[in-house]
This record gives C-alpha cells, structure tokens and sequence, in this order.
C-alpha cells in the first residue's frame, strides 16, 4: 500500500493503572499497586514520550464502581487510584513533549473548574493538555453529589453541550496578548484585553473571567469518547480527537463519515477532527507468541470478575441469574447509564457469533469493550495501516494490555514497524499537542477578524 | 533566651507569585510572569527544600477579583495564574520533603472533588500533602457557579465545618491495609475494609467511599486560616496548622492561647495544632539595608493599588469618594465577605496611629494585612523567638516581599541565624509533612479500638 507523506497515524497511550486487560494487575510482570505509583507513571510517561507517542490518556470516573463485591473485590480498575489531572500535572515535570489527556466528566463538575485545571496544565506543561470531555456513564457518582440518580442519557448531552460552551467562553476570558506585563509604566494588563463571559442557560450561570491567562494552546484540545447521536451532536460542535470502539472495519468506517460530515455541517474542516479508536494489541514476534500471552492473560480472569466488568460496560445491566454457558440475553434493554454504541455494539456481537455469557463476557472484559488485536508487529501494523488508508481511524488510542510490559512490546516492536512503512513519525513535528495532532490554535472569539489576528492563528 | 530541645520553628514558605508586597512584580529582579511560570515556582521550591522549611504554602480564589480597573489592571495578585492544586503536584515531582500546602474553598467546592485531589497529592508526593481549608472571601466567586450572592459569614463556615465532616470521612473510605492485591488468590481487597460515609446532612448529601486509597498520612494536614469565632468553630475540631495575622505580640498570644483551648475543649491536646502567623520579612545585613529595600518595595505601589488592594483585603469595602490624606474611615460596617478579624485588626490600627486612608493603605497593601518586619537576621530572630517563647507561635508561614530575592534573603541570611539559636532543624526529621510538623497521623474512625490499631497511629 502506498501513503502520502502526510498521512500518519496518530497515536495515543492509554494508561490504565495495571493495563487495559481486566486481569492485568494479576500478570507477573505488574505493579499491582499502579493506581498510586507514580514512579510506575513516570517510566510510563517516558517510554511513550520516546516513541514519540502524541499523548497519554487517562480515563476517570468519580465513584467507586458498582458491584457484587465478590467480582469487584477482584478488580483492580475503577476502584480507587490517583485522580488524573494531578497525576498528569506531576507528570507534566518529568516529560517535554507527549500531550496529556485527562478525562473530566461534565456531569458532577462546574465548568469554572475544569476549565480552570485544564487552562492550568496547559501552562504547566507548555501547551500539551487535553480534555476529554464526556458524561458521566457510572451510575454510583450521583450519590457522590447530591443526587439520588444519574441525569438520564439525552439530558447528561444537554448539559455536557453547554458545559463546553462555558468552558471554552472561559478558556477566551482573557486576550493572548493581554498581560503586558510593564514593570516601567505599572501596567500589569491591557483592560480591554478582559472579557466577562456571562453565560446564562438552562444548565449554568458563569459570569466569568477565568482566573487564568489564555493557555498555550489556546484551548487545550478537546477530546470527546463515545459514538453515540447525543454524543455526535457535541462532538460536532467542539471534538477535536475522537476516542472510539468500532468493533469491525465497516463500523468504522461508518463512524469516521458520519462523525466527520457532521462537523462538516457545522462548518469545521473534516481535519479539525482526528479519529481515534481504542486498540489493544497483544504482540508476540510469532502469531503463536502472541496467542500465548493474549491466552495467558486471559485465563487470570476470574469469571465473577468477567461478568461484573461486562454489566459495568454495559451500564450496570444486571446479569445475575442468567446462566453463564447459556446464550446472551440480547433482549435486555439498555440501562440509562449505558453507553448506547457499546451496548449496540455488544448485542451485535452476540448474536452474530452466537456467543454465550461467558464468552462474551471474557470477550468484552479481557478489552473491556475495545477492539482487540493479537498477532506480530506485521499483522498489527496491517490492520492499523488499512484501517487509516480506508479511512476508517487517523490514528489510534494504544490500550496496552498490561503494563509496563504491553506497552514495551508495542513500542519495540510494533513502532519500528509503523516507522518502516513511513505511518508514523521519528521526531515530533512541534512543540504543542495540537501542533503533533496537526490541530489549529483556535482563535479568540473576541479577536478581531481573520487578517488582523495579531498572532493569534497557529504558527 | 534559652529554648528547650523539643521547641523548634515550624516554617512555611508562602508563595505569591511574584512575592507577598503588593509592588513585587513591577521589582527589577521579579518575574513578572511567575503566575504561569513553573521554572519559577521549581527553583522556589528547591530552595525552601534546601533550607528545611516545613512546607510550601498557596492560596487561592476561584475568580478575578473585583475592583476599578485603574487599580485591578495595575496589580498583578488574585487576577490570573496556576490553579494551586496542579501546581503543587507538578512541583511533588522535583521535590522529596517539602511539604505541599494548597487552599481549597469550602464555598464553591464539593467535598467529593477536594478530598479525592488531597488524598491523590498525598499519594503523588508520598505523604506531603495539606489543604488549606477556607470559607470563599471574594464576592466575585459567587456568580461564577451560579450563584448571585455569596453565603453570608456565618453560613459559610457551617457549610465549611460539615465540608470537613465529609471529606475527612471520605479520607477514611478505605482502611490503611484494605489493599491486599494478591496475584495468586486473585483478591484485590479486603471486602471488610472498605466503608461507605452515607452522610446526610443539611448542606450535603455524600454516599462514598472515596476512589483513592487512604493516603500515606491518613488524611493530608488540615491548615485553616483566619481569626474569626466561625472560622475558630471549626479550627476546634480540625485545624493542625492554622494560618494568622495577629498584628501585634499581644493580639498574638491571645489567639494562640484562645483557638488552642477551644481545640482543648474538644479533647485534643494543644500540640496537635500548630499556630504559625504571616510573617513578611525584609531583610537587611544593616537596619538601613533593610529598611532601603522596604522603601524602595513600598515606592513601586501606585496609590489606585493600594486603595484597592485594601479594599479586596476588607472584603470588598467601597473606599472611593474618601480623601486619601483624610483619616481613615474607621466607622465603615464590614461587608459580609470580610475576615471579621482582619478588618478589626485595621480599623484598630488606624485608631491607635490615627493613619490617614493613604497611610493605612500603604501599611497594610504593602503586606497585605500580615505583619513585616525589616531589619537585620538578628532583630527577625529575636521577633521569631520572642513569639515561639511567649507562646504566640508554633512558627510563622514565610511570605517573601518579592521571589525569588525576599526568599533567599531569608535562607542565606535568617536561617543560619536561627539554627544558631538552636531554634530552626538543620534535617528533617521524618518523611512526611505531619511528621516534619510533629502530627500525629490519625487513625481511621473504623479503626479497631486502641491497642489493636493494627499500625495506623504515628510510629
């Protein structure tokens, strides 16, 4: 296959604590304690950073996760671990060039907050944060809050819309050039380069201004995850990196065209957009190797804990008393926690493989819902390499299968390959996320009109 | 003055950006742009790290505050820079024994959000973290979440004092040991040691657990700041370093020996808090030096600044329309967002020197409404000592006139001074922040009965 010079794949690194395997903290080689061992991160963060990775991601909930406590007693993830801005802070000192991407939901935050942290690592870091924005999907944060339930699917949209009205309208509070900072005349900032943004809405009432200069990057970019309609609809408006789990490369591709065109809609530039879906791989130098250690992985998994992890993917859907050799239950109607492209994607899995629980369950759960790929560096570097051609993802979200060792195998075996086929860079291109992402700076919405931008537009 | 072994300084470092004195930015050696400068607050902290100090201190507001523009636009405090919570885990990472002490307000926080990133940066920085527990003083931060006026006074320490009910809870969600993580039984934790805090209260609704581990203190240190009976209310049950601004030696000793039998009161003992009031040092190797460099600190202030800044520091008091060499309006009713105790503090100032509106301003804008002292390392030492052996002090928090200079003119100069005195450490001598401070760490409250702690009291 042949690719044009500019066509290359990006490329994310998702650290879940132990890996992404739902056994993983049981593997030989893991830190079982990860979720609070930052030198574990750190090593993390550099061997990403070496390979030239675009960015780390970290994904987040605000709760303790649903469950028998048989099943959750045996589980390592959304369990309790660092929260990821401050983790990623502390990792923005010991890297200089990999974004970092932290999950922060829009259901039980202010958005004064989180564009405030957000703003705040983007200097931190010299213009590599990212937010993935998404909508809360466990049901046990409501409690945490207030609440005594979870916002249904449609309204958590709503309000996760205009919580990024405010939070970019925050993040334009101030002008790039509004600190002059003259130590001579006293003037520490220009006046009119302040803007309140006074949002008035259904959802917030934000006077504004952030206490926060104009970050780097402008607005550090916004990552969206999900596929679903509601989740499309604020994506169209303000993603900007696409996390997603198409299950086969038709999927796929669907979503890369629907996603785009509605952007497109929206006025934005299909490149405005980069979609990036989640990929597990589990590499060996051999079919035979990789087979093995994908096979060793999953026989760590305790069937309680397979089961407990696939009723989480799916939103808390009760699975008890259904028998785990009989066929899946795919009349069960989605839970409002689900997300509704998961659970679709599930159902569609079972029926067309006649899959019982317990094979789908160790399906889901070993990748928790992602597509996994198991082979050599060729064969992963085939299905990445047709997956961008048929422009079906422009990049991926690398979900290592446990940690540090999955992502050492990718990064000394598949890489190199990637690199050989010219699908992915040796150097960094630039300085910021979105320079490496090939994203532009957004401009002030209070800067003047284009030709008169005063260096606002990327470099 | 003879000191008994045990009795040693506590220090923090209190870092403005650009240092404590209203005029620090327009300094010849500032970095007007420490606000969102990381190298700056890096050196900062390997510096206070060098000499020992206990902790590193920030303050925070979740707005821009209010002011004429003329004024606000001339000062470079409480507009715009990091959120001190990502800073503080940035700085974890090039530090090992400081500790990191960050202020979160009770008033537009969920307890949720606050105790899980304090549990987090103890976990990050391996038991150096603190949370500065504050009642919101700016009036400007209601509207920013939604809110069009702020609570009043009283209420607001309620909802602070229930706050710390909460996330002290939350700190305990997990006990010390819950964590067992054995690969081969494949048992993450201890069913029986994990606990749901289920508070129901008037001002918050908060089901639990926490999703981080109990953290390397237990809980992070709790420093409260302030004067006022409300703020002393909840400094009873929680406070363990409390931040001041006594104005005289007298006023000093009442209020070390008022908030520490109100501690007594409630069963502790008076070593489990540490009184450490705002000190502002300017320091000179003659009395002359010292005091040149106090004027020439005090001749960069433009009067709109200092009007302003004292009208921020009394809770928003509309000064305008008053002849700035006429006396000081000492009749003017506190606003409700005032720290009652630093606006009596003024008006009683301004009483016994009869300062005209001008003179106030500069004295306390300078400062900020803390005592400075100019002189020479012998006259700071004796200031210091006389307070730690009259009992109005356990220590003081370090507010440098201007960083990096003011702070390492206290290091080079004042330290050795007091280490020769025998009254600051020369090491630290624990690992983490409550060690340094000489805190017990607090056993969980489901923790089995004295005797049979299982190791969670202090070693």
């Amino acid at each position: 296959m042949s690719i044009s010079r500019q066509k290359k794949l990006r490329l994310g690194a998702f650290f879940n604590p132990t890996g992404h395997h739902v056994a993983s903290w049981r593997h030989p080689d893991a830190q079982a304690d990860a979720g609070i061992n930052v030198a574990h991160y750190m090593e993390l963060a550099r061997t990403a950073e070496r390979a030239k990775f675009d960015m780390i991601f970290l994904a987040d909930n605000i709760a303790v996760r649903a469950g028998k406590m048989e099943s959750l007693s045996r589980s390592a993830q959304y369990i309790a671990n660092f929260e990821p801005i401050t983790l990623l802070s502390a990792l923005s000192a010991v890297t200089e060039r990999i974004g970092l991407v932290a999950t922060a939901s829009t259901s039980y935050h202010e958005p004064y907050h989180v564009a405030r942290k957000f703003a705040s690592l983007d200097h931190l870091s010299h213009g590599r944060a990212g937010w993935n924005l998404v909508t809360s999907g466990l049901g046990t944060e409501a409690p945490n809050f207030g609440r005594d339930t979870h916002y249904g699917h449609a309204e958590r949209y709503r309000r996760a819309h205009d919580f990024a009205r405010v939070v970019t309208g925050l993040w334009d509070s101030w002008d790039d050039d509004a600190f002059v900072r003259n130590k001579e005349t006293g003037l520490f900032f220009r006046p009119d380069g302040l803007h309140e943004l006074n949002h008035r809405s259904e959802h917030f009432s934000v006077k504004g201004p952030l206490n926060v200069p104009r970050s780097p990057q402008g607005w550090p970019v916004v990552v969206m995850a999900g596929g679903s309609d509601d989740m499309m609809e604020v994506a169209a408006d303000f993603g900007e990196a696409i996390f997603c789990a198409p299950l086969s490369l038709a999927a796929g591709k669907t979503f890369y065209a629907t996603i785009k065109a509605r952007a497109a809609a929206r006025g934005r530039s299909p490149d405005s957009m980069k979609i990036m879906p989640g990929l597990s791989p589990v590499v060996g130098r051999t079919e035979q190797e990789a087979r093995e250690k994908n096979d060793f992985l999953n026989s760590l998994i305790h069937p309680d804990v397979a089961v407990g992890m696939m009723s989480m993917i799916l939103g808390g859907m009760d699975l008890s008393g259904y028998d785990l050799d009989g066929p899946f239950p795919t009349d069960l109607p989605a839970t409002s926690e689900a997300s509704q492209y998961v659970y679709e994607s599930a159902i569609a899995l079972a029926r067309k493989e006649s899959l019982s629980l317990r094979q789908l369950a160790l399906r889901m759960s070993g990748a928790r819902g992602k597509s996994v790929v198991v082979g050599t560096p060729a064969s992963i570097a085939d299905m990445m390499e047709e997956w961008l051609v048929a422009e079906a993802a422009d990049g991926f979200n690398i979900m290592p299968s446990h940690l540090p060792g999955g992502l050492d195998d990718f990064v000394e075996l598949v890489v190199p390959e990637l690199r050989a086929r010219g699908l992915f860079r040796t150097e960094y291109e630039g300085r910021t996320l979105r320079e490496n992402l090939g994203l532009a700076r957004p401009a002030s919405r209070y800067a003047p009109a284009p030709g008169d931008r005063r260096g606002l537009t990327a470099e």
